[in-house]
């Protein structure tokens, strides 16, 4: 059975992905504080995380954190979050764990709504989210061994709306299950150099 | 008469658009080596340089490094150029900037066509370019007493030809005269949060 390693596989989004590729994949589930353990903002841990998994047929992300606050009050440290985490965290992974992903595996990486449909105090996270969305898209055309590249765009889950409604005024929400399905179209389709998104 | 600073206004693009100012606005040129001295990849020199200048109607930036290079060989350390320079340079001229720009005055930032049709070695530039033009899409809807912020994208100058044409086969190219109109129109239109094409 192929693997996929999903950093970030405990949340709303990587444990609907985990479930959808369990027919298909071994699933290794990541993150801070998973037996798979990895910190996406420190690259060492990145390296640390696949010495210790091997050779990988998909890597998933969804995971990545990101600043929210008004631009009024945003400093250039607030940003580092953004920039360190969500941004660098996911383009390191990809430039990291390229040489551990079997010949014609993927990777699959996670952005959001938000870089194209602004809300309030989200500058930061756009600037992050399509940063990874063009690294990705650029990223494909120099992958090696047919591996390919994507990134899954999602508008505001139905399970995190309680959350974040008053940020999504009149947007539209989706289920993790069709987010997920997103995934698996990257993960266990042809294409590269996609944005799949899922905003309804 | 009214002011704008032009980070990167010696370069290529930043003394095209200089001239095509010159007529509305009092120049005020700065660059790593200029009279108004900065660097982008250093937030409090940023600081330095608005403290130094005061307010100004129009802050225009015509510069910003990134990395170019094979997605083989690329490491974090290399990305970081693109990361710390392009994008968070800019970003932070913003974030910094803001308090020292006239009411109803104006950003502009520059990007690059390569976030939209990927290059050889582009992916690591790509990123910032994104980032950048994502970051004032969202920027704009919390801009300040009126200030508006657009970003510029331009093809390969004709200017620059010469130096880049092997990495943009196939691709037109713009005189700078264009590319600096585009700048005028960021900067006495009435538009914000766009991101101006100059791609032929
Ligand atoms: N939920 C939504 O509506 C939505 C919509 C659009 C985009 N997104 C994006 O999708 C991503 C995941 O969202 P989610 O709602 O599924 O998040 P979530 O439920 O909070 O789960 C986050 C997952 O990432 C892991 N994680 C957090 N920080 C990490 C780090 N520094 N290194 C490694 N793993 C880390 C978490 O586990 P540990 O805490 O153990 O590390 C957890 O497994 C985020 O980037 C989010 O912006 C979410
Ligand atoms: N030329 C093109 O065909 C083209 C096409 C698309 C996008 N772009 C983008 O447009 C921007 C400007 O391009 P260009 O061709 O006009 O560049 P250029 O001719 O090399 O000029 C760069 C300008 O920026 C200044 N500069 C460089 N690094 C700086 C830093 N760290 N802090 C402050 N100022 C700095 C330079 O002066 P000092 O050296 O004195 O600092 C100079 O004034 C770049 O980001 C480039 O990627 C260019």
């Amino acid at each position: 059975m192929k693997k996929a390693l999903i950093i970030g596989g405990t949340g709303t989004i990587g444990s609907a992905v985990a479930k959808a590729l369990s027919t298909t994949h071994e699933i290794l589930i990541a993150s801070r504080s998973s037996e798979y353990q990895v910190d996406l903002a420190s690259p060492t841990s990145i390296k640390a995380l696949f010495d210790k998994v091997g050779t990988v047929d998909a890597v998933i992300i969804s995971a990545g954190s990101a600043h929210f606050g008004p631009l009024a009050t945003m400093t250039p440290e607030d940003n580092l979050l953004s920039a360190n985490n969500k941004l660098l965290g996911q383009v390191n992974t990809v430039l990291i764990g390229k040489d551990y992903v079997a010949d014609n595996g993927s990777f699959t990486l996670v952005t959001g709504i938000i870089m194209d449909e602004p809300i309030k105090d989200g500058a930061s996270a756009a600037m992050a989210n399509a940063g990874v969305k063009a690294f990705a898209k650029s990223a494909a055309t120099e992958m090696p061994r047919g591996i390919r590249i994507n990134t899954v765009s999602p508008t505001v889950l139905d399970e995190s709306w309680s959350i974040y409604k008053d940020y999504f005024v009149g947007f539209e929400t989706v289920s993790s299950n069709k987010v997920a399905n997103a995934f698996v179209k990257s993960v266990n389709g042809v294409q590269t150099g996609q944005s799949f998104t899922v905003y309804q």
